[in-house]
């Protein structure tokens, strides 16, 4: 296994910075413009699409990137063939089929499991989708729709509706748009909200403040009259979290996800509908609004409103080769249009002390490996685990350069370097591993 | 959704015409006599095969196709992935796919499916065989295999035996062969026959006439010692319908269909047994007639046949990517030989007045859409489901221009020119929407 | 069907010789040199990969291969769209979908299906992987892994261990190891020995002798001290099979096979495991030993052995798309790299005396028809089923020009020509033939 830190692809939209998305934005229009310059830009090289949980059109549409610039594809479209199904280590598969192609995209069931791909492959990994966290190019795709529209995303105001909590597409978008300096009103259904530790790390890494907003619309949606609005803080006005949430009056974008067919029914009932109705279609919050999803859709998006020039969805899906192709040229390609490199999520290696994942479907459990650990935050350290970036309980942090440890919350972590933290799950296990006492 | 009229792609049997099929046969020639000239034809282009139902000649037979042009290739082969096991519509399937490929080819169990995937892909669609209906690159690569043989088809006698209910190729076939003036001896299997108001439609549209005609071994294939005879009106002779049947001297070829295993045993124990015999071979009948098989087989055509310099079946196989490469120039490469337009089949909006589709494995049923209808007929308006070409009840006419209602089988009803006609159900549902009785 | 001698394609390791293999390694090490010249070797050409038995690496690997030289591939990958699903016979299926390609790769459960595919598919086949038999583009792999090593094998020591019984890989690579001079010793785990009759050709064709070896290593992963050594005649010393087996002192190359995991686990606990354990790594057996390994591997090969500089197996599976490049060149592009023929393996046809063939997993089962046999060896001819190479009972040999029969193991029997061999079942049916008896 190579070190995550080296880890070549892409993997996530955390990986994202301003500069790599701008850059990369002006690619997929390069692309889009002068499609037949790239036609054999790929010519030779051949791309292999694992997935190893079924996504019919996300695999057609990196397959047709794939061909549009004249690569060979091969493709493991049946979860029955996956490596686990076979009694092998994703490793293994990893290590075999990275031998076979110049790219891997894959798809897999468990969280992270793209990243532990990436240290196995040998050549570049694109997460085509891996357990309820990562969808990046789904993020990109979104993010050149609403390109496409605006030019600039700074300061448009996005609602991401719906299920927050199952869809990955939800997560990975929320972070792009904060890359790209956008605000997000995030409307989950009951019940549907993601966790809070996600969208903390959101505002500590992009210097994001936590509002409250209000519209009627809100309600019928999400059942509360508010919403929490995540914006950078220089755009911030009014008293915060001081009393009343402001009133919003428009969205730039209404992203729409996907409904379980049986959730959705029942809330409807409730007069709780966390999806769009054709009667909001004439709401002045909704005047200026594109409407995106990722598709398929289900109840949450009435065939109604297709015909609506809103309607960006079929749009949307129809940009995806082109930003794949785009993915393709980055990874592969990158003397063709050189870009600036990802974002690096440097990860430790695995300590014992720390334990297993606590979450229960990081691809870690189902390789019974030990996960890395990695570190983000300035001003508070947060220990995540470096497949799956769920947040360690991490309670006492060691300096590996003093030999002292402290309680995590100690104002003496942050001045410790990154590459010197150790992380500790109690005070007794540091002092046992010779550090000493170093107070709070 | 776009109007049917307007609909891009190949459909069905029926929208073929003399001039097209003249002219696509010698585009398929050309293919075949050069084909390094069309090897980059489709370069750069991607077309999608879409296996709703199994057919795996059919789909390696066109992506074989598809790679002689050097296009590329996204398949959706397994039935699992398909739109419906997602809950999604097929609507919604064709919408996206259709923004991935520059061609799609489609197969579904149901009928129509075709048609109404064309609606909303925005970009040519290729029927690859829905529902019991349609499977109109079979009847094309049916028609090169004979052309291949005789140059042309005008006047040879067809027998088309076995399973004509269930099997679509038969029915193709038949109205492929009409277009181009051959005679058909129409050949089923006991209970195996093809309903009487499809071949009403053929006789009607290419003014055939339905002659008798007998032969002993009509006897052992169909239990009835006559058959039917499709033919030009210009080449009929003798008493037709008047007395008895005149006696057939031969076949030019015999169409073989697949028996379904149990039907087929079931029969032979009563000496019928609606397939080849190799006792048969020797039968005058048979002396110059070439046997095709649209394949797979079953024991209607035992393996000792294989050997038998008449037997063209694996020859007609072995034709099928050659011919579907014609069909993929002809949709997306028309400007390397340009073919005369299919027929149009226009078609009005759907009405409510008609109510659903009789046929229950009609598309409209699986989509929860109301199908819209066309009409077919000079003489005799016949009122068809757009989709899946199911004749519908319908008793009553109106006239938009002159807001009149008729009895459907008025004189005045040939007389309304097509743009204007109005089905009605029931004169007082005509009476109700503002209709004058115009009388019978 | 075509007689079995004029056979094209690769369809067992039997059929290599010592030219042919010298000359094929170095098309691959000129393809692995320049892949760029061979980018497209076969542009325009199309490659069907059928697997009606899953092997997902195998599939991807051939289609890798196809790509790199530039031809379009159509695959069969679901075991469900196989033609025995559909109530087809293979012949057809090899008739049809050989009319769609310029070669076939096809995988099958049932012994001596690749040869019998190639009676009927008009294209060179190449043999994926037939039931228990052979796989001998893996054995080219492995040989070519083992040639990067050393350059020559002749006289190189290679152990082969675990499961000899149910691994087509291993019994493919014995024979081609003796084709190229290679000393091989057995190592089977308990009860997965191969057959005798099987290592008796062996001996037979290559005049190779038996020896017995030992070494403390061979009880702990067979159970038995002592193993068996195929080795050319010329480098035979000491005393064989008088008194005790020589000590051998080291290998060359260690190549595992895969075990089943309920087998490995029970033998585990009785003290022997046929796989390699890690505290074995530094036995003076394996000092100068590279590993092999077909994969996908269970607990035979612990992951902790992949940082060893001798571990080759995921070098071995990357390079499976180069070899099978060089198979396709040698199959449809011999123009570009003329290759020595493949030894002729000529076969009679099916003599309805010999009855069935006695292995129930042969394809002439599956197929329900009669096995053609072919003979081998010079001074006992050994008679075998022409598809599966499994041992006929032949107790009685004619001659078709002198018309007398005489027992098998007579000296008669080796100065019969070939070509005029008829085995019989019994010294009756001979007679009754109108043979004379000849005489032991």
């Amino acid at each position: 296994m190579r070190l995550l830190p080296v880890l070549e692809g892409l993997h996530s939209a955390e990986a994202f910075n301003r500069p790599f998305l701008e850059s990369f934005l002006e690619l997929v229009k390069r692309v889009e413009q002068q499609p037949e310059g790239f036609a054999d830009a790929l010519r030779g090289r051949v791309i292999a699409t694992v997935f190893e949980e079924p996504s019919t059109r996300t695999r057609l549409s990196f397959e047709a990137a794939a061909h549009r610039l004249g690569a060979g594809v091969i493709t493991v479209a049946d979860p029955g063939s996956s490596s686990a199904s076979k009694g092998e280590t994703l490793r293994d598969s990893a290590r075999v089929i990275g031998g076979y192609a110049d790219l891997l995209v894959w798809r897999h069931p468990r969280d992270g499991a793209s990243r532990l791909v990436a240290q196995c492959a040998g050549v570049p990994v694109v997460n085509g989708g891996d357990g309820r966290l990562g969808h990046p190019t789904q993020t990109l795709l979104d993010l050149y729709t609403l390109h496409q529209q605006w030019g600039s995303l700074q300061g448009r105001t996005i609602g991401i509706l719906g299920d927050l909590l199952h869809g990955r597409t939800a997560r990975s978008l929320a972070w792009g748009l904060a890359v790209m300096g956008a605000r997000v009103v995030v409307l989950p259904g009951p019940g549907l909200d993601w966790e809070t530790g996600f969208e903390r790390r959101i505002l500590d890494r992009f210097s994001y403040r936590l509002q409250r907003v209000r519209h009627p619309l809100f309600r019928a949606w999400t059942g509360a009259a508010e919403a929490r609005l995540l914006a950078p803080e220089g755009l911030t006005q009014g008293r915060l979290f001081a009393g009343d949430a402001q009133s919003l009056d428009h969205l730039d974008a209404l992203y729409l996800t996907r409904l379980q067919a049986e959730r959705g029914a029942g809330e409807r009932s409730q007069g709780v509908f966390p999806g769009l109705l054709v009667a909001q279609l004439r709401d002045p919050l909704l005047a200026k609004a594109v409407f995106l999803h990722p598709l398929p859709r289900r109840q949450e998006l009435p065939e109604e409103v297709d015909r609506d020039p809103r309607a960006l969805y079929f749009e949307q899906a129809r940009l995806g080769p082109l930003v794949r192709q785009a993915v393709f040229l980055a990874m592969i390609r990158s003397d063709l249009h050189p870009l600036p490199p990802l974002q690096p999520l440097p990860a430790g290696s695995a300590d014992h002390a720390l334990g297993a994942c606590p979450n229960r479907n990081c691809i870690s459990h189902a390789e019974q490996v030990r996960a890395p650990w990695r570190v983000e935050g300035r001003i508070r350290r947060t220990f995540l685990c470096a497949y799956c970036d769920t947040v360690l309980e991490v309670h006492y942090v060691g300096c590996r350069s003093s030999r002292r440890v402290h309680p995590a919350h100690s104002p003496q972590v942050p001045k410790i370097l990154p590459e010197n933290l150790r992380p500790f799950p109690s005070r007794d296990y540091a002092l046992d591993q010779g550090y000493l006492w170093g107070g709070a």
